[in-house]
Parts: C-alpha cells; sequence; structure tokens
C-alpha cells in the first residue's frame, strides 16, 4: 500500500504515473483541501477535482483543470444574474460541485463524497480530502488577507505575499482515514505539489507529521521545483514569503525532518551534493512529465528512491524486533 | 396599476397579453410559490421562473418552461454522480436556482431576488412571489403525501389525487409587497391559473382575499378550462379531487367569492347564464393564446370586463360617499 500526499495538477499528472507502475487499488491519495472555498454557495474543492478528474481521464489536459470538452452556458447565466465570474466553472464541472455541496447539506462527510465520486467516475486510487473540516489557506497580501483562490484566481497572483496563515477556518482535524492511510501505508510519496500551500496544509494538520513519521517506512519526495522554478503554479513567490530558496534544495530543506530522500531533475544534479548533505537520498533523474511514458518513469524513479531507502536502513524496524527493548 | 395573481405557463402567456395593451410597468403580477422546492441543494421556483424568462422572451416556448436553445449538460452529469434527474434543469436555467440558493443563504428575501431577476433580465413588469416563507403545496395520494412537482413531474400526475396540502411547511404568511399590490390595485386579475394548486396558494394566504375584497376594486378572472378540459397541466384531476366541476363554470363557482366577472371561451357559451346566476358578470370570448394577437385580444376582453364591472357598480363605493354611515 502506497500513499502519495497531493496537490492539484502535477500530484494529479504524478499519480497517472504511478498507476502504471503499480496496481491503482493499492494506491491511496491524500489530497490538500486548503483551496477548497464556497462560490455561488458552492463547496468547491480545486485539488480533489482536479486530482479525480485526471485519474478518471476526463480532465482538461490544456488547462489542467476543468472536464474536457465543457461548456459556459450557467457561468454565462450566473454573470448575467450579477453573480461573480471570476473563477470559471464549466457545466458538468459544475455538477461536482452541486452534487457535493448537496450531499453535505444532507450530512455526508467530504471523504465519503469524495468516494462516492471516485466510484461513480471510475477511479480506482483511493482518494482521501486530507480533513473533513474546512481548512482554508489564507494568503497575506499588502492589500490584505484573503483565501488561495482569490489570491491566485480572482487577483491573478499580482499581490506581494507577506505571509501565509493555513487552517485560516481555526483547528482542523485531519480525517482519521488520512491519518489511517499515513500510520499504514509501506511507503508515503509526497507528489510533485506546492510545498507551501499544497503539501504544507496536510502535513501541518494535527498529528499528521507524527503519523508520517512514526510509520517508519521510506518517506520520498519529487521536487516541484526545476532549474528554480515552479513547472507550475505560484509556488516561486509563496516558497520566497516563506524563506525558502525556490530551488530544489530550498524543497529539500523545507521536507528535510520528515523525508528520506527526493527525487530531483536532471537540471538540477548539481544540488545532489547539498541535498545530501542533509542527510537525504537523491534520485536525479528526467521529472517533467510530458506523456504517460515521463510519468510512469518519474513513478518508477520515486519507488525505486522509496525501495533503495529502506534497502539502507540497518537493522530491522524496532517493531519488527520483538527481542529489543 | 393592475394586479394579477398568476401560476406558471397560463398566466406569463397572458401577461405577455397584457403588457401588449397597458404599459408592463403599471402591472403586477404576485406568482404562486406553492411549487418551489429544493432539488441538489437548490431552491426551484418554477412558477416564478416560467414567468420571468417568458416576460423576458427566454423561454423555450414549445415546452413554456425552460430557457430556449438550453443545454442538458450539468443534468447528465449529477445523473452520474448519482444525483436525482427527473426535474430537468437546463445549464443556463440551473444559473437561477444556484443564484437564487445563494442569495437566500446571503439573507436576501425571495422578494427582493425576483426584483434583482427582473432587472438583470429586462422584465419590467413587477413580479412579487406571493410570500417570502416557503409555502409548498402537497399532494395527497393512495401512495402516500408528496410535493406537487413530485407528484406532476417525477411521477408523471399518475397518481389518484384524494386531496391537496396548501401550505405544507405551516403557516406562510403573503409578502407586505404582495398584499400591498392587491391592497392598492385598480383591478386585480386572476390569470388563466390552475384555481387549486396556482391560484389557491394565493389566495389561502392568511389576509390575502381580505385585501382584495376590502381593495373594493373589479376583481376578474379568466377560466383557465376550455370546454370542460384544462388547456394545460393537471388542473381536471385537481379540481375533481375539490369536488369541482371540471368547466368554466366549476371554476365560476370557486371563485364566486372573490370576482366580479369571468372570462370564459367561447365554446362555454352555454355556461354564460348558469355563472350568471352566480351574481357574476360573463365575458366569452376565443381564450386559446396561440399567439401574439389572441394574447393582446384576450387581455383586452379581461380588461374591458373590468371596466364594465366597474362602471355597473351602481352609487359610489362608501368610502367615497363621506355622507353615508
Amino acid at each position: 500500500m502506497l500513499t502519495v500526499l497531493a496537490g492539484g495538477v502535477g500530484a494529479a499528472r504524478f499519480l497517472e504515473g504511478v498507476v502504471q507502475v503499480v496496481p491503482p487499488a493499492t494506491v491511496t491519495a491524500v489530497v490538500n483541501t486548503g483551496d477548497d472555498f464556497v462560490l455561488h454557495g458552492l463547496v468547491i474543492s480545486p485539488d480533489l477535482d482536479i486530482v479525480t478528474c485526471t485519474l478518471a481521464d476526463l480532465i482538461d489536459r490544456e488547462q489542467g483543470w476543468g472536464i474536457a470538452g465543457d461548456t459556459d452556458e450557467c457561468m454565462q447565466w450566473l454573470g448575467r444574474l450579477g453573480g461573480p465570474t471570476w473563477f470559471k466553472l464549466g457545466d458538468r464541472d459544475l455538477a461536482l460541485h452541486i452534487r457535493r455541496t448537496a450531499l453535505l447539506s444532507e450530512g455526508e462527510s467530504l471523504t465519503a463524497i469524495a468516494d462516492q465520486f471516485c466510484q461513480a467516475l471510475g477511479v480506482a486510487v483511493k482518494l482521501l480530502p486530507m480533513s473533513d473540516d474546512p481548512a482554508p489557506t489564507h494568503i497575506l497580501t499588502p492589500v490584505g488577507e484573503m483565501h488561495f483562490e482569490e489570491y491566485f484566481v480572482r487577483r491573478r497572483a499580482q499581490d506581494r505575499v507577506t505571509g501565509v496563515r493555513l487552517h485560516a477556518a481555526g483547528r482542523a482535524l485531519p480525517s482519521p482515514d488520512a491519518l489511517a492511510a499515513c500510520a499504514e501505508a509501506e511507503a508515503i510519496l509526497i507528489a510533485p505539489s506546492n510545498p507551501v500551500v499544497s503539501v504544507g496544509p496536510i502535513v501541518s494538520l494535527p498529528g499528521m507529521r507524527e503519523a508520517i513519521r512514526s510509520a517508519r517506512v521510506p518517506v520520498v519526495a519529487v521536487s516541484p521545483i526545476v532549474g528554480g522554478a515552479a513547472i507550475k503554479g505560484p509556488a516561486a513567490p509563496l516558497m520566497q514569503a516563506m524563506g525558502m530558496e525556490v530551488s530544489a534544495l530550498g524543497v529539500a530543506r523545507a521536507y528535510a525532518d520528515l523525508i528520506d530522500g527526493i527525487v530531483i531533475d536532471q537540471v538540477d544534479a548539481d544540488l545532489a551534493p547539498a541535498i545530501a548533505a542533509l542527510g537525504l537520498q537523491v534520485a536525479v533523474t528526467d521529472t517533467i512529465m510530458r506523456g504517460p511514458a515521463e510519468k510512469a518513469h518519474l513513478a518508477a524513479v520515486t519507488l525505486a528512491l522509496a525501495d533503495q531507502v529502506r534497502q539502507a536502513r540497518h537493522g530491522p524496524a524496532p517493531d519488527a524486533n520483538p527481542g529489543a527493548g
């Protein structure tokens, strides 16, 4: 059993590689819900929807989000009726938000709803929202504090970032299923997602970091930073605001107390010694996921690094050694 | 100022005639909300939407409801996700329900929302929901009590009707605006709508009947029953269940204590003497609204009957006679 900590587009593509090299039913993704927000009275879960629709092969691959071939009739009319139009919602796409909102109001958990959607759309990977509680990520800027989507989509990431506030609704708890998926995994992978606003919200949930470390299984990340820039999304300004270096080394440092190894891109090979000096194992490969072959390759390299971590551990793990203590 | 008590399709078409013969801005329609219900977590107001979209010339004229040229992408996906699909909601159409639900949850009244929609869609007639409270109409059948739309749409009016329960959510109050529209009107027209489930919910709101009668202005109805059958919709079984004769005479009897006159179709001319014997004035004409000309004609005949009622009143109204009493 493999658990992957996941954000949106990068994680979705990485998971497409993972399911080429291990059986999908053995894979669980714990997905960031820090981007979730309410618009038009509808609960929108951007990362869950991106991962679900990508694995269902329904995603608009050019955008990385939204459903392929979708139309925007409803959105146009919402605008005509005075509703906000800064966050595009396709007609098919809207069905996810409408159904999710209806089921939440009937008392279903986000976890149960994610599972229903996976079953309905034929996704064999288990997709777990990190939390069933609202856990919005807020971005602090000179013009005020705002939800991540407002910063990123509505204001097009134009504001200087002075800080990030995770779980801004108050204390959010990890879902029991998400905690269990970390505690019971044979390996934990951190997808090439934004370390600040995608992976950050997951691993800073109370008890989550401990669940990951106490699992005593290889924890391996894939750097989302290649050649000093993010493949997609606002990782650079957000990492900078958090005082991180925008590089694979910066990512490695951010994760240093959580991971055993990291996969970095070949263009960053010169950073490998500095990362190794942090006590991490490093794999260097082509991490740009252009198509299915590159995705499968990256997944295979990442899993191989996890195996390498496992083999490098000297002596059995304490709980496998009944004679100890 | 003219106030029209309105249901759905018949009322919408009648109002299209009215606005051809008097300035739209002098017309107010008090619209039935007994058909309103929640589906997919969205508040749906069938009659309000039909009247709004008809007067905005956006209606699907073949169906009488829905928006012309609408698509059903969202609905198909809602079905795919396990949602109910028995009530068709087009993609454009959904924008009305989504926006209405969002505004209600922000604390706006249905009255304010109806006004916003009219302004956004260019409707000059003032459309007033009969009530800002939930006032669902339930149909009693041998298989149980159900919402009107469940009886009519989901179960295709297949069940024997044993009764009708208006305002099934408990006591609903008329909106202050709707009461005022009746109290201050110079004439009140009852559109050719279902007397049981369209007009019934309006006039049985507490104080509404009194507001209409105490206005002391002509009150004139148009019979929705022509040749012993409803032009559209389930009026026949519902009238029968209420012990009414399914005829223009039955309609006249149902409204007898509320109206001064009634417009009936030429095919029902033989009923005129019996209706006159109820103390009502009668106009006989072609009431089938095939196109704009027939709609305008029906509106003109109805307004002429209201004038006739006004002129036929002998002596001044009591409050215009300071010497009386």
